[in-house]
Parts: C-alpha cells; structure tokens; sequence
C-alpha cells in the first residue's frame, strides 16, 4: 500500500510539487527550490518559514510563533505543518530569499525577521562576484588597486584588506582570467576584504555554529545563503580531562602550560566535530567562510587562551563582555585561515554567550509576556524576564544531566537509553534507544525518565533510595550501593550492564535541586512567581524529547499546566546559528547582553534554603506539587 | 684659550642658555629644552625648524627654505644658523611643540610644517594616559569595557582592538594599580588599539625608519614625540649574495623556497641595525612602537614574502602600490610585536616607495619651479616636475655608485676613502677617509672624486683608460688590466693594497652614462633641458659630502653653475623618517605616488642614444661641458 499522493503549489512562482500524506511543508518549499528560509533548521524555533494558506488544508498545531488572528488569516510556519490534501500556499515576503540586488554580481539573501525586528536582514559575511578587465600597457595599475577599483561600486567606503591575502592575491586573481569572488566583512570601523577566491563563489557560503559546554559541545554545519542546516556533531568536551567544572578547569589553567592543554584541547574538539561534519557534506576545512560561537565566559576564555583566573577572584570580571573578530587562525580552527569567529557576547563571570544565545533564539527581548528561560546543562543557566527586563543566574548543576558523574551516562547520542517504561508487576524495562543499535548508556533525558519510572512504580522512594522490600531480578547490591539494572550486557551481546545506582540518583537529585532553588530564587528578586509566569521555556541538550511531565514528576520543573512549557532544545546551539545567518541577531545578542542584570546566586541566603527543600523526589514541599504528591500516594501507598 | 661664549635667549618662554661660538641653534635649543622641532634631524631638509632674530646677529646661509622676504624679515632655520653674538630668538609659533592638550591625559604634539602644507600635524601613533577606577562588587564589568568606557573622551568613535593584546590585558591593568598607556592607530577605517602598557608610557615614542636599497640599507632610530634622530646605521642588503640587482632577486624568488630566502635575508639585514641602534641608545626591540619604510617596489614585495614575477612580466603590474598597515610580527621584525609597520607607496613596477619618499621629504609636489630629483644608487630614479606635474623614470646603474662591483668598493661608512688629492707631478694621494681609522676600501663619493682627479691630472684618459707612458709607482697592472693604488696596504699596517681598476672604471662610466642619460631623456619626455631647471636636487648615499665640481667634471651631474644644485643626502631615508614624524606626510606620498607618471626608459630609443653618448669622461658632447673640455685641454694637451 503507498501513501497517499497530494499536489503542493508554492506562489509567488507557482511551483508545482507533489508529496505524500504527512510530509512537512518545510522539506517541500526547500525540495521545490522555492527560497523559503528556516533559520532553525525546521526546529519551530526561528518562527521564520511564515506561509499562507489560499486553498485546500493543512495539519498544524496552534504555535507561539502565529498569534490567534493570524492563525485565523490562515498564517502557517511550514515547519509545524503537515500534507493532508492538495494545498496553494503563499511563502510570505518576510521569508522568502530574493537574489542579485543588481545583476548577478551580488549574492545577497534577504530573511525573514519576527516582526518585532525591524532591522532588515544582512549576512554576516557579504560576497561579491567580479569580472576585473586584465592590466595591459596602457592600464597596469597594481594587482591590489585594480581590484579595489573594481570593488568600488559594491563597497562606497575603502575597504580594509587582510594582510594575508596579499601573498596570494596575484596569483588568485588570473587563476580564472580575472573573475574573482571578494568576500567582505562588516566590522564596527568598516568593511574588511577578508578573502578572495577564483571564479564565481557567491552562491553557497558555509559556516560553522558551535555551542560549546563545558560538558558536551555541538556543532552544525551551515549553507548561510539558504539559511540551511547540513550537518550536526556531539561530542564530550575534550577538557574534562582536566576538570569537571568550570572552577576545576580555572585552576588548572593555572599551572604551568595549563592554559594552552585546555585551549588545545576544545580547539581539538572543535576541530573534530568539524572535520566529521565536513566528512558527511564531502566539504573541506577551506570551505567554510567563517564560525559562530556561543559559549559560558570559563569556556570562551579558555578557548582563546585568555587566563580566567579573575572570573573566579572576587570582584569576579570577565576580561571582555564583547570580543572583537578573532581570526581562525589565531587558535588553529580547521576553517578557512583568513576566517573569523564570531563570540556570542557574556553578561558576566558566569553569565555567558551561550545564555545570551539562548536569551536571543527564543525572542525574550521582544516578548510581552514574563517567561522564564531554563537552560539545563552542567552550568544551569535561568532568565526571567520580557521586553522590559531580564534578571539572569547560573548554578552549577553538575554534569548529571549530559551524562557525567553518573557510571553508564552518556551524551544524547545514538545508543544513548532515553525514556523507559516500566511493567509495574514485574519491574521490567522497556527501553526506547536512540539511533537503531543497542543501547550503550543512559543521557540525561533518560535518567529524568527512568527516575521517574521507578519512583512512580515504588522502586524508588522520595529520598532517592531504592525500596529494598521489594523483590525483582532487576534490583541487586553493586559497588556503589544497591542500583536498578536497564539491560543486562548479555541481552545484547556486550560485557557490560547498563545499571543506575543510589549515587547516581542522588547526583541527580542534587543537580534538579540546584535548577528548580535557582529558579526559584530569580523569580523571588523578580517578585514573581511561577503563576506569574506566560511561558516556561526549556533548553537543552540532554536528549531529543524531554517529557515534561517525568521532569516536573522528578521535581525538575514546576508543577504547572503542560501547555505552559516549550521545549526549544538547543537553545545556545540555536542562537549561534542565527548570528551566522544575520548579522542582525548579532546586534540583539549585544543588545541583549547589556539589558540582562545578573543575579550572584552564591551569595544568596534564599538559595541554599530552596535547595536544600529541593533535595528531595519532587520536594519536600508537597504543597508545590499536589498532583505527583497525589499521585506518588497512589502508588507507594504514602510511605515517603 | 677657551672658546668665547655667549647667550642666547629663545622667546617665547624667555629661556636662557649660554654657547659657544659656531654652536648651532638647533643643538642649543634642544639643550634648552625649548621644544623647537627639526623633522629631518638637523640636515636643513625639512624647513620645519624656523626662528625669527630678535636682536644680535647669527652666522647664517641663505637657504631654499627661506625666501628672500623673509629672510629680510630675520627668519632663519635654525639649524643651518652658528652663534656668534649674543642673541635673542623667537621660535615661530609652527616651529614649536605644544603639549597636553587636556592635561596630561594625552601628550599631543603639534609640530611644524612647510607653510604650503596647509593640514595639521598628526602623529602617526597616538598615546593617551589612563587612570581606571578598579572594578568593584557594585562595577565588575569586563576589563575590556572598562578600558573602552575610560577611553571614550580621547577616541569617541569605539576603537577595534588588536586581538593578540587581548591575553596580555587583564596583567597589564594591573600591573601599576590600572594605571595605563594606550596606544592608538588611526587606520582608513577608524581607530584600532595597537598596544597597552602599564604606567605613563606618552613622554616617549619610539620609532624605526628605514630605507632599504638594493645594495645598502640605512636605518635610523627616532624618538617622534620631539622629532628626534638618536641613532643611525647602514650595512649591506644581505639579499645581495642572491643576486646584485632587482631582476637577479627577481629571478632567484622564482626558485623553490627563494622568495622565504630573500625576505628573510633582508629581515634580518634590518634586525641587526635595528640592533645597533637599540645597543647605542640602552633600547629595547619592544620599546619600539611602530616603524616605516621605504624601497624600491621590488624591494617591498621581497620583504614582505609577495612574489615579485609579475614585476618584470609585461605589462610589469606591482602587487599594490599603497600596501595596508602590516604587523611587524608578521614578517619577524624585531620590534614591539603589536606594533605596525608603514610602506612608503610606489608608483610603478621600477619606481617605488624610496623615490616617493625623496619626493615628500624635498617637497616638490609644492615647489613653483621646474626642478630635477636625481637619486644615485644601483636603481638610478629621477623625477622632472613640480606642483603641477611630476615624469619620473628610474635606471638601473648597476651598484658602483655603493661601492658594488668595484674591487675595494664599500659604503659610505667609517673607514671609506670619500676624497682624494692627487700631486700633480708625483700623482701621490692624500686621502679623506671617514671617521678617524685606516682607509678599508672607496666610497661611492671616493670613486667620483678619484676618477675625477685621476682624469684631471692626466694619468686617466676621457675614454676610462690609464695613460700607461706615465710612469709612476701608483700605476701597475694587475689581474684586472692596468690598476692605481690608492694605499698601499704596507703602508697602514694591511694586508691588501686599495686599488681602482679600468674594470672598476668602466663600471662607474656605466654607471654615471646611465643616470645622466636617464635625465636626459626625461627632461625630453618634459620638453625641458638642463637650463629650465630651478634647481638639480640630488639624493643619495654614497658619500657624506658630494663634490658637484667633481661630479660635473666625471659628467655624473650636468654642467650648471654650482649654486643651481642641492645636495640632500638620503632623500628616501627623509621621506621614511617624515612618515614617522607627521601622519600627514604618509598622506602626502599617497597624493605624491598618484601624481607621478611613470616613463618606461627601457622603451625609449632615445635613451638608448643619450646613454651610447655619455659613455666617456665626461661625455662625448663636448659642447654640453665646455668648461670640463677647456679645463682637460690644459692638463693632458687636448689628447682624447
């Protein structure tokens, strides 16, 4: 039996495609080539990929990005909408690319903006096409002069030129008879010529996005004129060898030669993820034309190989809130050598890019209502706030939910455990893995679930112990205490059982306290309360999907209605890649920076208080969390 | 007896300070600590050091910067006048230096300027002194904010930074309690951080100027802030054991790993005098905050690793005539590693930077009358114009007139034959050797001198050949034909006799042909002749003090009244060290470059013709010297 069949007619252009019941209008308009632009790669994030629908119908959900009245105008993100019959959709002008301003010399996307950014989209990196006419006897004016006098109609300000690019520029020039692409950066003090290739390259430029934490880093590859996503790498951040957390790391930087094994070490990481990712496009280190990076302030720091030792010394200052462009080159990134980085700006010691990246994906400067923005990773990082003001914290959770300090843990990454069921009679687990193969550990989504599946079959009591009365083959004393065995090595033919234990769980433990007291505590110096609160927006990397109601089941989250969250995934991730796309959302990330007021949770009395109640499965507060209290009683029969 | 003294009150600021008599003015104004300037270090090039006599009388020549007017009205350079009475002076108000323009946060120098320079003086480098207030709990902003914050009165548009300072900054602030200097560079497209030191750094800045010739390459070490030569040197281009002339490096670039051998060798060339200097004045390499230079286009392009091909490939295209800013780091200058260095621009693929600099540093793009710019060295370059037009033309005289290919040839530096008496009827030498020693070989101004005189007395030939029916011991014939021995090495205490050859000879007659060709022709393409001319300015480093009498009678120079000539000594070395001095100056070689129209010698028939003719002493046509003819016919009977 084949599914379905149903035409899709994209306008303005009228392009005629056909798809299958359920296929996502998104993949359509890029296989139809019709220009429609995705910042966040199809995530429902960016709120970008605005169509309209004329005729027939769509399946899509109500969306944060799509107010009621537009829903009612027929307003769609091709995103979230699925094939269901033949359809005419309009890509709205606000999404759609156009090409050459004048003639094909210029290469240049225009994007689309919510609409509360009125600034009209620019790339970061502009390229321009030439066709130089060749030096004879009557016009030999120097290699450098004839292109910059060519440039000029495309750039009325002198432009600056890498002094690197000199050594080749003769050669690069007649390489393809005087056809040549200039590639120029917009810096703060004019534009910069920061690369010159032969021939016409101004219809893909790739750029890398990474977000770098102190755990786990990711990275995407990106086709900026198309606003697309071609690839994307995890992999455990290369330093922890030399600390698990920032303050470790800090003092390792320390030692002698301590600075440059870190910055080596993230720069290797970088440059392994980057090189697996250009592997996957058949692309090479060459190609990519320049990198965005968002990361805590320890991390930046050391990635450029910037002592961090004031971070951690009282009054506790970043050496820049803004870096300037930092030549790839400079820390040996595998990209393109004349390339530069750009950093997400920091707000403070322990506020940093990835944050404010965050801060940006998701629109809060722009939004009405307060919302507050959780970023769980082993820097917890919170934001409460609107358009109005945003107050921001960071609490060291702890590497619990990206896997570490917990013995089968793991990144979310294919083999990784990362929800469970389990059979409430018997206590036998049925696993969902990640990728197709057996599982290899558990990911921090996993370890959410997995709790919360004991704890509501009774395995697992409220302090995080382990209900020995109960009898189960699963169940069994180990070496860090008594732990609950997920698979048995010999079910899928390796050494090893993939197990949970008491300290496992109590890393856990302390790692959701530390988010849900630092949560608390902002919205306390806010004067709110999570009642207060439009949105609860979650962000990060520790697995697919999170489930919202294990999480708020774990105390992890607030007991609120599950319409009220929005899970964004990578939210640091998804900030890096906008600036790479326009150079706008660069603008907002200074912006954004500045306006953010930074809480020091430390020294906070109420802090230690709410953490301290937090200790427990879901808190000790049954009051906050009636619903899993009542259910909890349920189950376990009240015995806490 | 003692000298007789007198004083000498500088107005205004009524300073008083007591000389000698011939003192200089210029000497016992800087001793008096008046802050008068002199840009070119006291050679009477530059016009900047311009007093006005009050009352008493000093011993002064009219001077090309002084017009008789004004010269009625007192005016005097003072560096061209001697004490002899007491006197009175006042420095002319564009003759001074003005201090802290708001308190002792910047120290700004005003300095003076030709009066048809009409543009303010900047310095190329500007430091400002800060004071910060450390950071605090109440303000942790980010070192870099707080630098920019405090910068923001002296440079209101946001200054780039120079990434590299970026990990040395957090120590530098601390260092003196947050008390720094910065230093900024004002580029096409705004203001770039360059350096930052702890303390107040502004009293001094420390400069390099630099000419690098194909065969000799001289530097001096500045201190810009009062204008100030503190050191000089020249050594040999170590490029030269790759090839004697342009074209040999040219070629030699070509050859695997060439180009990375040439520029080396000239890096280091200006490593070991920038050494000297440093040694001389208790200096540091990284005391030194920026430098400038000027050469010859093919030059440029070796030192800084651009291949030189194309500059002899028709239709002969240079790389770039006006080169960015380039790190010193980047080519391993010994200096400051922020700091950067200037290139004089260049005009054409054979005259470069080194005749622009000549140009500025003589001020012909201001001049009303018709003058010739004659720079002798193995690229023989020559400028015909003045404000309204400039023909420039350059010739390769092959190195003789620095001592190269010649037997006991050598730069005009200590130990340097530089003039010669000949006894009329024992054809016995007195030498003038420089500097206090034996003589070790000829200068390029002891070659002229010696063949003039050797011609004048007879014992030489117009033809270049000894008369060999003289018999005197001084004549002999060695291994290259018939020699003259101008010392013999028993004679102070040496191993090898210092000779001139017919070979040695020969090439100076090349060598002289070829200049006096070269402006023969262009003063054609000008259609003009030696008696338009205002004045014959000649450059060049052969020699401290240059003989016109002699140089006419050899046909080197043509045959003027004496007074028609200037003798300016290295002109590139002033334009480079003018550069450094005054910001707009490097604005006035960019106008200066685009002015100038290159003629292609090495095209013109004529030349080829004007160059056949001059290979005799002084020059076949013996209506253009009929005094060097009547002269010769009384000492060797009229035999031609």
């Amino acid at each position: 039996m084949t599914e379905k069949k149903f035409s899709v007619c994209f306008e303005p252009g009228h392009r005629v495609i056909n798809g299958q019941k359920g296929d996502s209008l998104l993949d359509l308009a890029i296989i139809a080539g019709t220009g429609l632009c995705a910042s966040c790669g199809g995530e429902g994030v960016c709120g970008r990929c605005r169509i309209k629908l004329i005729e027939g119908e769509l399946e899509c959900e109500d969306h944060l990005q799509i107010s009621a009245e537009e829903f009612a105008q027929g307003i769609r993100l091709a995103c979230q909408s699925r094939l269901v019959s033949n359809v005419t959709v309009e890509i709205l002008a606000e999404s759609r690319f156009d090409t050459a301003i004048s003639g094909d010399a210029i290469s240049c996307t225009l994007q689309s903006r919510p609409e509360s950014v009125k600034n009209k989209p620019v790339l970061p990196l502009r390229k321009v096409f030439l066709k130089l006419v060749p030096p004879s006897g009557a016009d030999n004016s120097s290699d450098l002069g004839r292109l910059k006098r060519f440039l000029k109609p495309f750039c009325p300000t002198e432009p600056d030129i890498d002094y690197h690019l000199l050594s080749s520029l003769s050669e690069t020039l007649r390489e393809k008879n005087w056809k040549i692409t200039v590639s120029l950066l917009e810096t703060p003090n004019g534009v910069k010529i920061i690369n010159i290739q032969p021939g016409d390259q101004t219809l893909t430029t790739y750029a890398f996005a990474f977000d770098i934490g102190t755990t786990g880093v990711r990275g995407q590859l990106l086709e900026v004129t198309k606003s697309q996503v071609l690839a994307q790498a995890t992999e455990y951040n290369g330093q922890i060898p030399f600390g698990e957390d920032v303050i470790s790391r800090i003092n390792y930087a320390a030692r002698e030669g301590g600075l440059n094994q870190l910055q080596q070490a993230v720069v290797n990481t970088l440059n392994n993820l980057g090189q697996a990712m250009l592997s996957e496009c058949g692309l090479e280190a060459s190609d990519i034309a320049f990198a965005t990076i968002a990361a805590n302030t320890t991390i930046t720091q050391l990635l450029y190989g910037l002592d961090p030792k004031h971070l951690r010394l009282a009054p506790y200052v970043p050496l820049a809130s803004e870096l300037p462009l930092i030549p790839a080159r400079h820390i040996n990134l595998s990209i393109c050598p004349q390339a530069y980085i750009y950093t997400l700006p920091c707000v403070a010691s322990y506020v940093g890019g990835d944050i404010v990246a965050g801060v940006i994906s998701t629109n809060i400067p722009h939004r009405e209502g307060l919302v507050l923005y959780i970023d769980i990773g082993t820097n917890g990082e919170i934001v409460v706030g609107n358009k109005d003001f945003m107050l921001t914290a960071s609490c060291s959770a702890g590497p619990a939910f990206e896997g570490g300090g917990i013995k089968n843990g793991m990144l979310a990454k294919p083999g990784a455990i990362e929800d469970i069921e389990l059979e409430p009679q018997s206590f036998e687990p049925k696993l969902s893995v990640m990728g197709s193969g057996n599982p290899k550990g558990i990911c921090g989504a996993g370890l959410i679930n997995t709790v919360s599946a004991l704890l509501n079959c009774g395995l697992l009591g409220q302090n995080g112990k382990y209900n020995t009365h109960i009898k189960t083959g699963r169940l069994r004393k180990g070496a860090d205490g008594y732990e609950y065995v997920l698979a048995f090595g010999r079910e899928f033919g390796q050494g090893q059982d993939i197990t949970l234990s008491e300290v496992d769980i109590d890393n856990l433990i302390r790692a959701k306290a530390a988010m849900y007291a630092g949560y608390q505590t902002l919205l306390e110096n806010a004067e709110a309360n999570f009642k207060n609160l439009e949105k609860v927006i979650i962000a990060g990397t520790f697995g697919a999907k999170l489930n919202i109601k294990k999480a708020i089941n774990i105390g992890l989250l607030p007991e609120l209605p599950e319409e009220h969250f929005i899970f964004v995934g990578n939210g640091s991730l998804a900030g890096a890649r906008l600036c790479a796309f326009d150079k706008n959302a660069q603008t907002e990330a200074s912006a954004a920076a500045k306006m953010m007021t930074n809480v020091e949770l430390s020294e906070s009395v109420s802090f230690m208080d709410n953490y301290m109640a937090a200790m427990f499965l879901p808190h000790t507060k049954s009051t906050d969390f009636p619903e899993v209290y009542a259910a909890l009683g349920k189950f376990n029969g009240g015995r806490i």
